[in-house]
């Protein structure tokens, strides 16, 4: 299966229903965990290779293509853990990564998609947000933090938004880490148990989970009003870690596969400049 | 020899001249090329494991720690390697990375440290220029590209805004990656051999490279005007690659141990929050 079937059969697509998935199943792979990450670190020579080219082309002008690389999921899905190992595999020099908190007093006085706006990849680059303007209709309508017209509004000005990112040259690439309620319970308790994993606990992680339905609820809603043909969705069975990081690592050479970067020819006289060299 | 020793030899100080350095020397070392592999590799786990707790403690608030990197360097001295391999070895989440370019016109209407002073790392992150306010004094000074009084005055502005930033809790490394003339007339000329190499070429650099010794005696000024105690100059023999990511390493080392970040204690109840947790 190439990247790109592999991305296919990720995706979001008519009549998908996220109840429908096995956080725990690792479709479209048939290995386990050892095979899981010996080809995780195969994938990530070529990722390198693309990565390269892309950033390449942009220096010399000759490209406007980025990626942008957009990660939700419940608490302790494994967000960190993509970057670290999947994201952090590629040079840091063309990768702009962006933690989404939640909004300053300044975001919240401008349009959601703001503070957003602002972060989107360079050419040349893979953008990451780490949450992003989908906590505006996650948290957003769990928590009524806006109200219910303005939450209903978001979901056309995303897809419009995200449109316009699209055609400028950007692969918008929308992940959903999916873990079950039983997983992420195991997880959160581990944190309690090692001192050294306190500081990624947080009471309030507990007070989300209780609204456990109403998450699932507004995932749902999130795809069936923002998974477009510009920017699908792709939800990926989290259960397994390693399984959900050579996934994504699958969706990123997708993405690089299709821009197909090239090494940009020299806008230099390469024999002039050889001569120029060799005498200075 | 501590790493807190090793930097210390690096360090510039009085009477420091830069015509001294043997860029093919590797002070403070005494392994060969596969030691200083093995080396980076495994200081890499120490520095993992202190950048770690640094985020922790500012995750949670404790601390308002940070480092800086700063790198300075003729082209192809190596920085793009350091960020990539040393850099790139740290957790990206932790990681600031700015490479400061031509200033624009609209940083061209602010003081030179205007652009500086918006990248500073947050408490809890490494940040890394890639180039920064020294070039100002570097080919602000060898390309006049400002009056003489103004590069003057440039200096102590300089040492006031590292002294604040140093005095509100952020370690400033400042780093220039010295190689030879004749080691990047090679490196320079495989980029011209290279098709796949032509995009890091730049015509402009043979045009720096003429002007080599100016260079010099402008970082040499730069070192007597500029290596304080709150923000030391460390001058980094760079014709050995494998010697400069180690000893940039080594470096960051020092500052994380300096800083000795720990572990934060719960700010909640553990005991507590396993019971709800259990329970929901």
């Amino acid at each position: 299966m190439t990247a790109h079937e592999w991305a296919k059969t990720l995706q979001v697509g008519d009549g998908f229903r996220l109840s429908d998935v096995d956080p725990q199943s690792t479709p479209g792979y048939s290995g386990a965990k050892a095979d899981g990450k010996r080809d995780l670190a195969s994938g990530l020579d070529e990722l390198n290779q693309l990565q390269e080219r892309l950033f390449a082309e942009s220096r010399v002008g000759v490209a406007k293509d980025s990626v942008l690389l957009i990660l939700q999921a419940m608490d302790s899905a494994g967000k960190g853990g993509i970057v670290r190992h999947v994201v952090g595999g590629v040079d840091p020099q063309g990768v702009a990564l962006t933690a989404f908190k939640a909004p300053t007093e300044e975001e919240l006085a401008h349009d959601f998609l703001w503070r957003v706006a602002k972060r989107l990849p360079e050419p040349g680059f893979i953008g990451v947000f780490d949450r992003s303007h989908y906590e505006d209709v996650l948290i957003g309508r769990v928590r009524s933090l806006a109200p219910a017209d303005e939450i209903e509004r978001r979901y056309d000005a995303i897809n419009e938004f995200e449109a316009a990112v699209a055609a400028s040259g950007t692969r918008i690439i929308k992940v959903m880490l999916h873990i079950s309620r039983d997983e992420q319970k195991e997880r959160l308790m581990e944190r309690l148990e090692r001192a050294d994993k306190h500081w990624k606990y947080n009471p309030g992680d507990v007070d989300e989970r209780l609204l456990w339905d109403d998450y699932m609820a507004a995932y749902q809603t999130a795809f069936e009003r923002t998974s477009t043909a510009a920017a699908p969705w792709h939800v990926i069975p989290a259960d397994h870690k390693w399984f959900a990081r050579l996934a994504v690592q699958e969706l990123l050479l997708d993405a690089l596969q299709q821009i197909d970067p090239q090494w940009p020819a020299a806008d230099f006289d390469v024999e002039a400049e050889k001569k120029r060299l060799a005498a200075s």
